[in-house]
């Protein structure tokens, strides 16, 4: 199945490949690979070097995997029951510098599991990031304090056999890839207006 | 300058290498280069793959890069002077199956943000983030609706020679880049729990 990102320019081979798919293989992720992800997220960038992210892992079947499922919707449920790495990824509202709500904490966030994707890749892997799931349960289930926000479970893993989804998941697995053309979100001199350069 | 990342397992080149310098050169960067900035950008992951992230880009010394400027705080005009790139990151608030603000449109805005940096070290650049900035001289300047934030500028270009900062901006550039151990948020169990495998 190839699935990667049709570009105008050339981009880095894990951009291309990364994609989100459901068919999981059960088959654990060896505990240096994972560590190589938690690492290249720790190594993203952020306002003020502040590092606001925050993962919580569960290896299946253990106790952490199996709260991160049951908070899950039905629909997830459905494709994550052989995922072997579930993780929630967790924003801190908190600024250090003024102790007020900071203003980049979940841009932040987002760039340190953008990170944590690309070098899944590199180890072979793939992710699926899912809104998904009740944030009341995760809370509740890791005493997650109200300075923090859980804000996306992943799933992560080795890709799957999509012969193994049902029907309706198994189409969506093989729909190519779409994205907005960049005439619609890089803008020069005016906001909306496309940059002369991006127009094709 | 070495500043590469110092990690427990390998992460790919770019995410090791890329750090965010205050020395660039005034060296233009090419239409394509950017473009491919821009495509890995695109191809980010998004929450329903809604694609939240809007760039407005100046090239020095057009209009666009000079707003931009003018924007930023004192500290960072201090350094972006000569950089020929400035970018502005906005995140499209409202999601479009509810009308109502996206509870993942910075996060995602972030994830698009991420894979742009580790892209332009793919093609020899390097981004400097920054939040010191007008918000509301940027949304003013560039008619930028209410329905969307401006969350970051982003500088763009060559490394330059840290010898043309000033002595406070050169020992910062000299200074290791510096990150929490993974034990402080690879979490299992419970939050604040260090999951066992990335103990060291």
């Amino acid at each position: 199945m190839n699935k990667d990102a049709i570009t105008r320019y050339p981009i880095n081979e894990a951009a291309r490949k990364r994609w989100s798919p459901r068919a999981f293989r059960d088959q654990p992720v060896e505990p240096e690979k994972l560590i190589s992800l938690f690492e290249a997220a720790r190594w993203a960038a952020s306002g003020g070097n502040v590092q606001p992210w925050r993962f919580i892992v569960g290896l299946r079947p253990d106790a952490t995997w199996t709260r991160i499922f049951e908070a899950l919707d039905q629909g997830n449920q459905e494709w994550n029951k052989n995922v072997p790495v579930l993780m929630v990824a967790v924003g801190a509202r908190i600024s250090p510098f003024d102790g007020k709500v900071s203003p980049v904490f979940q841009y932040d966030t987002g760039q340190a599991v953008s990170s944590l994707s690309i070098e899944a890749i590199h180890q072979g892997l793939h992710v699926h990031q899912m809104g998904g799931f009740s944030g009341e349960k995760i809370h509740a289930a890791f005493e997650i304090p109200d300075d923090y926000l859980a804000i996306a479970v992943i799933a992560c893993g080795y890709m799957g056999d999509p012969e193994n989804l049902s029907e309706k998941l198994k189409k969506r697995e093989f729909l190519p890839r779409t994205r907005k053309p960049l005439e619609e979100f890089v803008f020069s001199g005016k906001f909306g207006e496309a940059m002369e350069m991006v127009k094709w």
